[in-house]
């Protein structure tokens, strides 16, 4: 049976998935962006943005379209999607971006370090710091590729759901900036993991 | 004294570069695309793409925009650039994208291998399988994120130089797939360093 587990505001989690179970990553309060990122269950492959948009075609993601691994072979398919809109261009939040963008001094709740650690708890290295695939959050590129940030689009107890595609290990968190939460400060995520279809 | 050096056809080379100087990369025959890939002195720090698009503000880089790290340090700075336009969404051409997109059964050359091989000569651990930095190749987002290729617009001879923001490994590759390419067989390019302005 499957049950729904809180991703805590600004924390993170990881859950091994075996291939063809499903996680379903839901915004129960909605406008919350997080990040989603897949290492193979041996740590070999790493899931891969470059890799995803030339194997894609597009860098917008939704309903149908596979994440792959940096060694080409399919990690996640999206089986479901209530919101339509995702980024996959932003690396994941650093301390050292808090501190240059947001004028941090001291310590600061960052996805790079919420999935690193979800990883190590899975007993995976979690290698250089990610660019994971970012649900709900919403990043547009203009014309001359200039980049601007919408608030996530995600209502409450919206979802997005993974078919894997193989044995993973993957981490989630719920992001700590606010630029791309629409200026709230970081609300909770939650997710499930359910049987293969 | 500088001197151009070559980059051969589908092949690669490693240079290490010290805070300051300049890496001019030049296509002698016009019409070819590269990779250039960066890795700090030590290792411990890799050319980001996420971290790059996030600090610029863009996603097409040019003359003085700066290329990051992973870490958010400057990694390269574009000093002078005779195309404007340039990639840096593809992840780099690997063996198993060419068996996937070109049905290669045997060996291929390929930019993945190529970087990695030009780090390990210069006694650098090239880690996972890199998102580069495309120089004179040219891909176009749509509004709805389709992607397309135009073959690259750089004229022979044209070039693209970078500024070292710290000590630097640096890997060239002359990509070897058609597609970037305008269809055309793998060219050479070509390289110099030059001492700091």
């Amino acid at each position: 049976m499957s049950q729904e587990q809180i991703i805590p505001a600004a924390g993170g989690v990881g859950v091994r998935l075996r291939q063809g179970e499903r996680l379903r990553v839901i915004d129960p309060q909605g406008g919350q962006s997080g990040d989603v990122f897949a290492v193979s269950a041996d740590g070999a492959e790493r899931l891969s943005n470059g890799r995803t948009f030339d194997y894609q075609g597009k860098i917008y993601l939704s309903t149908g379209d596979v994440l792959w691994s940096d060694r080409s072979r399919p990690m996640l398919t999206i089986v479901a999607d209530d919101v339509g809109r995702h980024d996959f261009l932003y690396a994941s939040c650093t301390i050292e971006m808090y501190r240059l963008q947001y004028g941090v001094k001291g310590n600061h709740p960052n996805c790079a370090d919420n999935l690193g650690n979800a990883l190590r708890g899975l007993g995976v290295d979690p290698g250089p710091p990610p660019t994971a695939f970012n649900v709900f959050m919403c990043a547009d590129v203009g014309p001359d590729g200039a980049l601007s940030f919408r608030p996530p689009p995600s209502r409450p107890g919206a979802a997005i759901t993974f078919r894997a595609e193989m044995d993973l290990a993957v981490a989630l968190s719920s992001c700590p900036a606010s630029t791309c939460n629409g200026g709230q400060p970081p609300r909770p995520l939650a997710f499930e993991v359910l049987p293969p279809a």
